[in-house]
């Protein structure tokens, strides 16, 4: 382990947009030592005023929808033409620091790694969703302090982080593949309906007439669902990593977006509901890991999960003997 | 206030299908007099055995929709022609013991609360949407220890009542109205996506061809969303409470529904995760209920919320501060 760096180097160094203090900043919000979360606290409650003006992407898709190449196109769009900071990070909890997790082979995003307006994170590994999603939030506001103007989120499509990465982001954009059929079996319930916008990608040769079929029964059907509260129409749009076609057509998408609800004030009112919502949802997981982590609690548990599980006792009446231990 | 009964009284009252025994045991989940909570644990532990052995039904939908009507013309289908008892409740953390509620205003399902098979029992009172989902959870295997076979569950289709709902029923069925249009609007985003089945109501007269239309289009729709894990494909159908038209036909969906989950094996541990569930729900809400009582927590909550929310102090700084008050 390299040596710790103090609060005001880690402050100074990530306000002057020094990546490898970011980085390292980042790998102390990461740790699970009470020492390092003392000062990553320091760090954080230091850059906040910093943090807040950049737009927060959540980018989700499944496995083999060509999440990474798309990332890198869009990604690249923006820092060389657009002239913009770009930060990527990942939620994935189940990703190992080994293991094939998204990001975790930066080769798929070579050209995009290796940008000076870049920067690109791993998931945290061997932590629970909890655990990714709390330090993946802090690591965004770190981002946002060393400059990064526009963040990338990315999560799998596959599991309960696209919720979580849903709460910490501006606008939610989901990645599809043309023929609606088997492929789209991956994509867990709830996550159409969270998108802001949708793109079907590898819409190239042989495969963009498809495209041009799903997006427009994927427009008819999200025209069905209610009007979100920011009063948006998701859009969706067909795109390719490979051609580059309809890539900057995505970040039109999202800059109508700010500006509508920027307009409307949803834009502004949604952050301060997200922050009043990470408050409540970081107590939470603070009662209950004290909770379970109590040894009498550990003791009778899975006695008690297994009586419920069955119906031989009720939840209620389970709940309230292991409160009373 | 009438006079208590002892525990084995309202054990022998409701497993022998006494309605008054039943209606004050569910008066006495409801209460949050300590003393109430004990005898009610007690005798929901002794009925438990008794539970499970029924057919648990979600309906939603918004108000305008023809909920009650609906309600009542398959209520009355269910107890007349086919020998089902059935009890209706309800989850509406909004009704007032006073107002104009669901279901507080029973006028509106007469004949159905009329009839010796069916039992109707309005949304508790007073209560945050935690304490409601709770006692419904509760009244509903106090019922079917009481020998009702079909509970419906119903609930308001605008707020949060409907993931709650979903969580404690086998079946969730959506309410809608023809015109894909502004009367969709109230309808919240997710719950399409929970529905095992839609109808849209009041497909009679001049509203028909709409209604038939309609069924298209959101049959079409659905069929992009991803199979759930219960295998099933959900079904929309028209109904007229009117007519009576297709009311019946609502009925053979769910029984299709239940035999080809019980069939895989969906239905069985579906129930054993939401039992689970609610063993870890009810935890969370006893820790989080304990933590924000506390004289300490009440007197900062406030300003640490209005600081978070403008973005001032940090969600973990905040929740750490508040945690070791």
């Amino acid at each position: 382990m390299p040596r710790r760096f103090s609060a005001s180097e880690y402050i100074d160094g990530i306000l002057a947009g020094n990546r490898v203090l970011l980085s390292r900043a980042i790998t102390l919000v990461e740790s699970t030592l009470p020492s390092d979360q003392a000062l990553a606290q320091q760090v954080l409650d230091a850059v906040l005023p910093h943090a807040g003006r950049s737009v927060r992407v959540g980018i989700t898709g499944v496995p083999g929808v060509g999440k990474s190449t798309f990332i890198e196109a869009l990604g690249l769009h923006l820092v060389r033409e657009r002239g913009h900071h770009l930060a990527v990070l990942a939620v994935d909890p189940t990703s190992q620091r080994s293991g094939g997790s998204i990001l975790g082979d930066k080769t798929r995003m070579n050209e995009l790694a290796a940008h000076p307006r870049a920067f690109i994170r791993p998931s945290p590994a061997g932590r629970s969703l909890g655990g990714v999603t709390r330090s993946t939030r802090e690591a965004l506001v770190l981002c946002e302090a060393a400059g990064h103007d526009v963040i990338f989120v990315e999560t799998v499509g596959v599991g309960q982080s696209e919720t979580a990465v849903h709460g910490m982001v501006d606008f939610f954009l989901l990645l599809m593949l043309a023929g609606a059929g088997d492929e789209l079996q991956g994509i867990k319930k709830g996550i159409m309906e969270m998108a802001d916008a949708i793109t079907i990608t590898k819409a190239d040769g042989g495969n963009e007439l498809a495209a041009r079929r799903a997006r427009a029964e994927y427009q008819n059907a999200l025209h069905l669902f209610p009007l979100a509260p920011s009063q948006w129409s998701p859009e969706v749009t067909i795109s390719s990593a490979l051609t580059g076609q309809g890539v900057p057509e995505v970040w039109q998408v999202l800059e109508k977006y700010v500006a509508q609800t920027q307009e409307n004030g949803y834009f502004a009112q949604r952050r301060q509901e997200q922050n009043l919502h990470w408050l409540h949802e970081t107590i939470r997981q603070s009662l209950e890991a004290q909770f379970y982590a109590r040894p009498a609690v550990r003791e009778r548990l899975a006695a008690v999960e297994q009586a419920v599980r069955e119906g031989r006792q009720s939840a209620f009446g389970a709940a309230g003997e292991l409160l009373e231990l």
